[in-house]
């Protein structure tokens, strides 16, 4: 919410460009004038980027975020740069001298240097040309400085005739955009992992704690709580496969593809010398899309990529349901666990104590899902030889992602195993509600018969008797054969069964 | 919309449920009586289901539309049923003349009988217990009277005790759902190909008509129409291999899990026989889930089939965006192709043709979309150790396969490929437009500059003019030259890379 | 899930649609031939329906559905063509003898004749353009009939030139889509009323019973379960009048735009005229729209209607989500309330009893939230001076309107209110949750300090022992101070803001 | 996408919250110690946040946004709490020292001072118990300055005992995001009447350059331009109503409720005091809900809202498309309308100008409907007595808000209304497209019928001549009479039709 006192949209254009400039009374000029086809406007003098930058800044006051809040995206535009200047002198395209100071200039920027210099804002109009000529300029910039130039004498290396050369935004920005997120998937699946460590941790922990299986709320079973924790350790192994494969679809580039796929201002084995390059920069075994020109316009790794995300949101929203409602109470709630207390829970009411990590994850979880709606809006919006609106799926899978990964590690470590050990069983009561539950008779089943065992069940609900009294009472069974049919242990399942995380 | 003055929700209930009974004035009894944990009801006596599916009938008057819409799936719980009572038998639950008239009641459903027995409505509460329950009821009474008895007549075959046996409604209905599902989407697949194929053969007959590309709408650089069309059979190519993926989570099942996973109530080793025997009846290879806890809890296979569904649609979406925009016209538009006329357009404007087949794809998709979100609700809504949501997870499910196939083979027999040939191009039209373009100047930047290069596209703009008469009058390269670098095949890229399906 | 045997996609052009027409094997013959754009086409001698129906039967195999299961909309139809013929005559453009039969032709279908007759799938490309050309053909062919010619002889009246007179698609099909959505509506409205009713029913029913509230699921503070149901009832009162409100847009119509809103064709003073008369036929105030070509593209209405559905869904299934966990149990859950059994819970687990009411009203909600993604992705996809999308806009409102009605009634019937009396309390088991709470503590506050509150609500928790004895103990109040406290029914609030639903 | 290297999730928690205290080598202590329930933390001694904040900063690693992004949020809870403050004191609960400290802090705040000190996550578990604290907790350790104590001595001036008197995050919460949410959409009506303005002034600008309308992107018959554009403004102005009227229900407060709405802890006549002082202190009409318990729950007036601002984003997205389409070209395009340039289009394509301005407005709207998903998934997972995810819903209605009214100011001042006037038309050659068109014949359809009129069509379209050439040729009209039913301006519709916007 802006104050509605601003008189204009603009977060990023209100905030002056030139602001971090000396603001010495004499001294050095403070702008420099650049030119496009709109004409000349004046840049500050100690700004890495150009004109393109400034008038992006300008037009696109959306988020007021920047495009460096991701630095792995930064990183990524650096290492095409530098994998195209490569492949640009391999090629016989760009002097040696030109060549070397991009690619010094890119691995500055990968050492994380100039990062504040990327300062357009991340939705922008344009396809993501805004962003690659955001890079062009800044890599122009400290290259030609590298090369004893001023910032700003484009006569001795240009952003788009020198960095941008063999390249359009079409190929390097969704190249870009696949590097920077295989990067982020790979921190996500590593939290996934520490998550899923924390649950199969507990599912031993709680191997014999017997507590009553609830299908639609409603007592079913006896099980195990550590069978409960365990399928939660499964659920976040199967996603991370499942992510492991979207991320694979992440891997086909397009580099090489310019404008619509064609290839049109490239050299010969431009494709294949930039793509090697690139793979030797990132160490990321990539692959050329076999048809370029579908791959250019084509976003459906994205869709796949955010379903993916949709899915994990999911799950960990059913779970985080979970642990809430196993740990409501403490007097009139099921009480089976205890989340460790992590902050005091009301501004009124003394002593009480919420389940604030899984409802963090919980609102997590819908944002994801919110994402992948704007995801598929965007990838449905596509027209032609191109999606235009790749940057908002680059902005909703970040979010996503770094969201994801923030959720998983807070669950693992603020509430799943720590503090303080994390969560805790109320191992009596839970072992009481299934030795007084009426569920038991549900294995009687192949002895009396499921009519006479519903008449049991029946009887036991109206008088709130027990399941074993009123069988042994009816003579529908020998005591000592009830007993062992009603062993807990047994009808939680063979313990093989019982806890698949040992 | 329902007629507002019917007086109750009532749908399914308002059908009287005998109707169908012969009404003859006298003759046998006309209902039989059957008893349940709530009392007596009368049910007709030539139903095949029984006292719950009469309740539930009852119980979800919600759509109108009994689970014998989707075929598969009755055909799919019989076969469940069937290899229960198989497995039942070899592991000595089940007396053998049981188990034959089982068997053979199930086989007569797989073959196409009594699926107008299968009465329940597709939403229905109860996690699926009252579609099981049906098919235990149908199965029982023409069991029972394959062995001579009437029915009802339960006392000598059960429903539960017998049909149902080792079985409960929390593996027999989801694993069901996942047979039906494969079965569904392989007919998926097959439309896809024939879709896939039609613009293959376009992409192919089109690999010499030159157009401009376009990105944003706006002129880009020149390519050919068929590499524009093979981008659509190379979409619909990688769509198969994800749903072909994600099919594959399909045949993991959890049958032996019982009422909650930890196979309460069936003999050793009755999972693995199930499953045997499953896969013999069906031919499929089903694997039984390591954790079957998880795995009867988990509807996360089910979200990763319906994303995939939904990217599908996402991208036949956006191509039948392209083709209502290419075609569009026929004098105010871009007029670049022609869709074969199927109906009169307009009920006042006199030889209007619309593009009607793709517009009816465009509103599948956007259907498709929508139950993806009501899949994520549901799955997310799942509780401890069930989700009670199936039904409507499945009911999304089978909208969105059986209208994408549709939708599929509509494009594909009229549209692409038919009537009268399908689709056609307008060469002269778009060779034109290439030779007239702005665009051609971008494949001189590497000879004249960006800075150029710019200058000439804006006063080419400007003043209508061509660009190679601009680049002439200048001198900036010599005719020959000039000639060579504008030869649109040449811009188009070469033949290999032109079109890829051949 | 259509059987993967079926050759192709076309439910509906499978069907033969001459099959109804008698077979005799000889007498009169059995088609007749009819004639568009497209060339000839037979058509079944009997049929109402003409070519452009036949063609788009064909067409758009989809989804098997045909319109004449929105009766509401024929009827619609119906009322707009007996409009316009009144229009048309009073102004002078069309015979008084034809504007008679068409009139009579009309009146017969919303007296429920010749629905079968209305044949085209609700989903269809073109905008509508098939059903209105549906209605043209069936009062065209009616109105011969009772001119004395035979069907299909359009020389003495024409569907186009005579029932669609001064009429384009794209006002007649949107304005019948608002009548049968205002009907439909009105439906709802009382269904929603129903269930209202029964919620605040039982508010008074339960305006005495004590219980502690919870926020995030962990005790709070007491309060009563009448508060607790009078909830539900606000929320949906609140609710309808969000939907009248919105229901209120849907009387803007179109009529006498045609085309595109630029009333083409129309003579002067038709599209008050027609307005009028459309008033007198349905009862309506309607109004006409003061800019008429954004009237004629604009889905915003829709849009509006569906946000407001969405609404309605989102608190039905958090008020079914609250029913059944208050239901939960019998034994191992809150057991706050009991749900009426409607039916046996389970194949497996004898005596179980399911919330299976709640359960199917959250799976309708899950579909109308996904059906409001259907209506925004439609509503988008709108391009220039038209929407070509509004039948999938019809298919899903309507859906979600018929639903959301049933499960309203549903709601009210088998479970709030009925059957043998609906929802009942567990009373005394309530009321001891509150005297044996921690939350009790919160009154103390204002008397003891929130920080030494807090300490005697952590040392009842970790004692088990009560909150009033530990205050006592302590000799923080005086005994009988305490007791005046802590009375239940003090804390619960005043008794005028216990229950607002006497 | 956070980098993968960083160790935990946590950027709030990474960035130390003392960093801002002075790191003088020596001088006064850098810390003070707080206690809660958890125990002892230590605090920067110059914060104003005390352990509640910081415990919460640590638990909520989220976004790395804290609620100080949103200064109308941080501004409403100081109203809040002013508010309450006045009420206590009034009330006899709050000494007026303490009162008058209390409301000085707060309006210390109002007038954007201490804004940095909110610094906890937007998403956060806990209901907004952390947000509420953290106002808690500044509001106090500042009125204790202006007391003469030190931050941190409580006991002098508690955050919960004195700023929280009589309230509950579950009252204080809600009602400050509804305030602030009222002058954040009050901000958006202003731009979104900005916007109106500027397509109405175009809308007369184009009052007589005449078009061809289209239907399903098929040339349709005559319009103006100014028509068209007349429809964007009148899309807004509905909106601005629709808009208008959900606000309204923001309005609505439920201050005095406390933690469940039973008014627990508050002296009576607290909640109507407080209402009356919060209108004062924020100019606004605010009413205290009829059911206090059912206000502290429901979250249907966000819901509402935010199904508001989807439709103006579906209507913003789809007059962005037109807008692309419109100006699409220069050449193989429909080149009807010129958007100004605001940047260089293309890395590569020189010269190349792209709708860059619709293009983020697009997005934007891609976003805005994602984000209604999270508030409507937030929204139904409410359960029993309070709504545990407000924060969430929070933050999606903020960006949406904040995000949309920097569309429309964008779209208005850098594409519509300006640079350099704006959109311009080509109206030459849109006239030569009317004059040129099959369209026209439609107007004949009354004078030749439809039949005729369709064969005329086709023809023209055959033999690509003209429909009045081929009417005169075959004697159907004489030519005077043609010249008359063909003149575009009468074709367009009558003048006071034509612009409403004048």
């Amino acid at each position: 919410m802006t104050a509605p006192a601003r008189p204009t949209a603009a977060p990023a254009s209100d905030r002056p460009l030139g602001a971090d400039a000396p603001h010495t009374p004499a001294g050095p000029p403070r702008t420099r004038r650049e030119h496009d086809l709109l004409g000349d406007r004046d840049v500050p003098a100690d700004a890495y980027w150009g004109i393109h930058s400034l008038r992006a800044t300008e037009n696109f006051p959306v988020t007021g975020v920047p495009i460096s809040v991701y630095p792995q995206l930064v990183d990524a535009l650096a290492a095409v740069k530098q994998a195209a200047a490569r492949a640009n002198e391999e090629l016989g395209l760009l002097p040696a001298d030109k060549a070397r100071a991009i690619v010094a200039a890119c691995e500055e920027i990968r050492a994380g240097h100039l990062h504040d210099q990327f300062v357009v804002d991340v939705i922008q109009g344009g396809a993501g040309t805004s962003t690659n000529m955001n890079v062009n300029e800044v890599v122009a910039n400290r290259a030609l400085e590298l090369l004893g130039h001023a910032k700003g004498e484009y006569a001795h290396l240009h952003p788009n005739e020198d960095v941008n050369l063999s390249q359009s935004t079409n190929d390097a920005y969704p190249t870009s955009l696949r590097i920077a997120t295989i990067t982020a998937v790979h921190g996500l699946l590593q939290a996934m992992a520490v998550l899923q460590d924390a649950f199969a941790a507990k599912a031993v922990e709680f191997r014999d704690v017997l507590k009553m299986g609830r299908t639609q709320l409603q007592d079913a079973v006896p099980m195990t709580l550590g069978q409960e924790f365990s399928t939660y350790a499964v659920m976040l192994e199967e996603d991370r496969g499942r992510l492991s494969e979207a991320v694979e679809l992440m891997h086909e580039i397009n580099l090489g593809a310019t404008a619509i796929g064609t290839g049109l201002n490239t050299p010969p084995g431009y494709a294949e010398t930039a793509r090697r390059q690139l793979c030797e920069i990132t160490g990321l075994p990539l692959v050329t899309s076999a048809n370029l020109v579908e791959a250019t316009q084509d976003c459906g790794a994205f869709v796949q990529l955010s379903g993916v995300l949709k899915r994990i949101a999911v799950k960990l929203s059913k779970t985080c349901n979970d642990l809430r409602l196993l740990s409501s109470g403490p007097r009139a709630g099921l009480n089976e666990i205890n989340l460790p207390p992590v902050q005091a829970g009301s501004s009124i009411m003394p002593g009480k104590v919420n389940p604030v990590i899984p409802e963090v994850v919980n609102q997590v979880a819908f944002e994801v899902i919110g994402n992948d709606l704007t995801v598929t809006m965007a990838a449905e919006a596509g027209q032609l030889q191109l999606n235009a609106f790749e940057p908002v799926i680059l902005h909703a899978l970040a979010k996503s992602i770094t969201s994801l990964r923030a959720a998983c590690l807070t669950l693992a470590e603020r509430c799943v195993a720590g503090p303080d050990g994390g969560i805790t069983a109320n191992t009596e009561a839970l072992r009481a509600s299934v030795e007084n539950s009426i569920g038991l008779v549900t294995a009687l089943n192949p002895h009396i018969g499921y009519t006479t065992a519903t008449a049991i069940a029946q009887e036991a609900l109206r008088t709130g008797r027990g399941v074993a009294e009123l069988t042994l009472e009816k003579g529908l069974l020998p005591a000592e054969r009830l007993a062992e049919l009603l062993t807990p242990e047994r009808l939680a399942g063979a313990s093989d069964q019982r806890v698949q995380w040992s």
